[in-house]
């Protein structure tokens, strides 16, 4: 119990009126309902999960809740990228809606990205905004979606394209629950740690670089991993609420990671998508040293690392065929505008010096795809 | 054209960053592309309209915006309440962004307050918000529906149980489109005028007592009702833009009003919202003169005036049978949250004095209301 609090961290995210706390720690889903039921004050409360985590952390959620006079419904989805559906979100307002949730009632997502995205955009509309209460369970869930208020769903014409900003109330990331994540899965929210140490803090870099074990075996090392993660964003989030101009730093690696997402259909049995972070991280430093930007030093150090911890840090590690070079150009113009053969990327200086570029060449982009490319 | 500009009105919305204007008068919308691409960065738009509204000045809007060079695609829905709906918001979703409208295109609702709601909703929404412009086309929504940022649909659950609070980036309120509206949904539109007046505008209530004719007739009187209206919302929105407590004003009559559409099940061949509001804006007046808070003469005062523009003002005026007063006080504590027997209500000491009053015996409120029952 001692034990336990002491390892204890709090991130407070400044956001004014909509400030919130996250806090990080072993058993924290055992004590969420003291936490909930000082902060919030409705006496009701609606658990969005999925099939994975429910059966593993519904009951002492509930539990806990019960105990400090929470009355709560729940509601388990399918797990996995689908469920960000409008269909969905229907189902979870509706259920909201059924158990009479009001303005200062709690709605819980317990759960990784998947479930903390759609059940906030849910939590934002229903009645125009009640409670929002994140449980992050996955990695990345903990150290990147659960942090900043974006929520949404997918429609058909790509990820993430109908949604709101919505602050949490409060997060609660229980670290012991990562232990029940596939090795993979922690993998790839460990992509978007060392993301944090390679936008700007390169003392975080050189820690994880001396310490992944220890993160990965969970303790001490995990927590401090995760709290300067999630204190890293609510940073970037708080000078940039609404994604304006700093917060795209966050895109470190993602501009070529989704292009490799869209090249691999998405497939999350090829290619999931902290992976494929993990090789956009790889090829921006790769592509900054081309362009003198930095020492080709720093991309060897970041794909050495990656590589320890068992990510993939190239193309080639990618299985089956990529499709050629113009058509991965193509998902690149497609995720970012191209104005005049022109685009906006995230670039670096070396590790934890990345930049935001907005006249970048399309044509020097290929031909470092051309290089680089595995076929 | 010198006439139209001498009698345009303007009403600033002080929200801080959300701030915006109202620009009322006759022909804005031939005016439109010029008023938008002065405000709004993107050169594309999206106008959502309905089949009654549509055919009338859809073609008026997309000439005007095409001469001030923003390329647009229009979506027509069926008319009434029924289109505020998951279904039609995921369509009008849909066609936003098979459009490709980004955050600096406009999104327009053309129509009443269901496509104003429906469509500030889908701008609010989709990729986390776009720019939202109101070209409000009956009396109910240049009054009240554009002005103050609610924005929803409703759910088998009730109405406008899901939304978001979006400001619009301009309303543009053409006093001209209303001579095509029915008598009817004008008088209905005119019973919130009249509200503005009741709640803290004594002034502004004996000007309507005097110059309704012209309201009704168009020209000058109706565009200074018009004005007058919006800036009144407007200072309550500014006072209170979540609804926490002093817009609570702006129900004044809705209680008792939406008993009564619930009371006839919503069927508006019987009664429509804004005739509700007249009965229920004389039944709070009376109730309040019952408490000894204002007198009855201004009971007296409302219901004539309601009366003298044709609307009703009693229960008795509603055709067929009501049902009995138990039912009746069943949808108002549906309406609004009992605690402990009390209700919140809109009250008031006389024309133009209105205050919320929190601790309403609801036991005063039935037997009110027997007294006052037709049946
Ligand atoms: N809102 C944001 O700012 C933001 C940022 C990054 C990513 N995202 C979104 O997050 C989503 C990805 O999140 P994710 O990787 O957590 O995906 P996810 O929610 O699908 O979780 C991954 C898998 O792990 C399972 N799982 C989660 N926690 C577990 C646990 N403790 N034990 C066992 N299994 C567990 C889930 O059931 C699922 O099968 C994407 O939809 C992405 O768009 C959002
Ligand atoms: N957002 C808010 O703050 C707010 C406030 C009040 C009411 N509302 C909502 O507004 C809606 C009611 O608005 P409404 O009364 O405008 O309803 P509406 O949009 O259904 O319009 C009423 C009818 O008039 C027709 N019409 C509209 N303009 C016309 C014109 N110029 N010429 C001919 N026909 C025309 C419409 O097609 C419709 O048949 C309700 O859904 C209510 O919940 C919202
Ligand atoms: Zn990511
Ligand atoms: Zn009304």
């Amino acid at each position: 119990m001692t034990e336990v609090e002491s390892s204890e961290r709090l991130v407070h995210v400044p956001l004014g009126d909509r400030a919130y706390d996250i806090l990080i720690g072993r058993g924290l889903i055992a004590r969420a309902g003291g936490e909930i039921s000082t902060r919030i004050k409705g006496r009701k409360a609606a658990i969005i999960t999925d099939e994975h985590v429910g059966p593993l952390y519904l009951d002492a959620l509930m539990d806990s809740l019960q105990t400090d006079g929470i009355e709560a419904v729940s509601l388990s989805l399918p797990a996995g990228e689908k469920t960000k559906s409008f269909e969905h979100l229907m189902r979870v307002c509706d259920v909201l809606l059924e158990a009479r949730i009001e303005r200062n009632d709690a709605v819980i997502a317990l759960g990784g990205g998947v479930i903390g995205d759609l059940t906030g955009f849910a939590a934002g509309i229903v009645r125009r905004g009640v409670r929002f209460v994140q449980i992050p369970t996955s990695l990345l869930a903990q150290v990147d979606s659960s942090v900043g208020g974006k929520t949404g769903i997918n429609t058909r014409q790509g990820k993430n394209l109908v949604g709101v900003f919505y602050q949490p109330d409060l997060v609660l990331a229980d670290t012991a629950v990562l232990s029940s994540l596939s090795k993979r899965e922690f993998r790839a929210g460990y992509a978007e740690v060392v993301k944090y140490g390679l936008i700007d803090k390169p003392d975080f870099f050189e820690w994880l670089e001396r310490n992944w074990e220890g993160v990965f075996a969970g303790g001490e090392a995990r927590a401090e991993a995760i709290a300067t993660s999630c204190r890293a964003k609510a940073e970037v989030v708080a000078a940039d609420e609404r994604e304006l101009g700093r917060r795209a730093l966050l895109n470190l690696g993602h501009t070529f990671g989704h292009a490799l997402e869209a090249a691999t259909g998405y497939d999350s049995k090829r290619l999931v998508h902290g992976e494929g972070v993990a090789i956009g991280m790889v090829l921006a430093h790769q592509f900054s040293a081309r362009l003198n930007l930095a020492s080709p030093d720093d991309a060897e150090r970041v794909a050495a690392h990656l590589k320890a911890v068992g990510l993939p840090m190239a193309m080639g590690d990618i299985e089956g065929e990529l499709p050629p070079t113009d058509i991965l150009m193509e998902a690149i113009a497609q995720d970012k505008k191209v104005k005049g053969g022109k685009l906006t990327f995230i670039l670096t200086h070396g590790i934890g010096q990345s930049f935001v570029a907005d006249d970048v060449a399309a044509s020097e982009v290929f031909s470092f795809l051309q290089e680089k490319h595995p076929g």
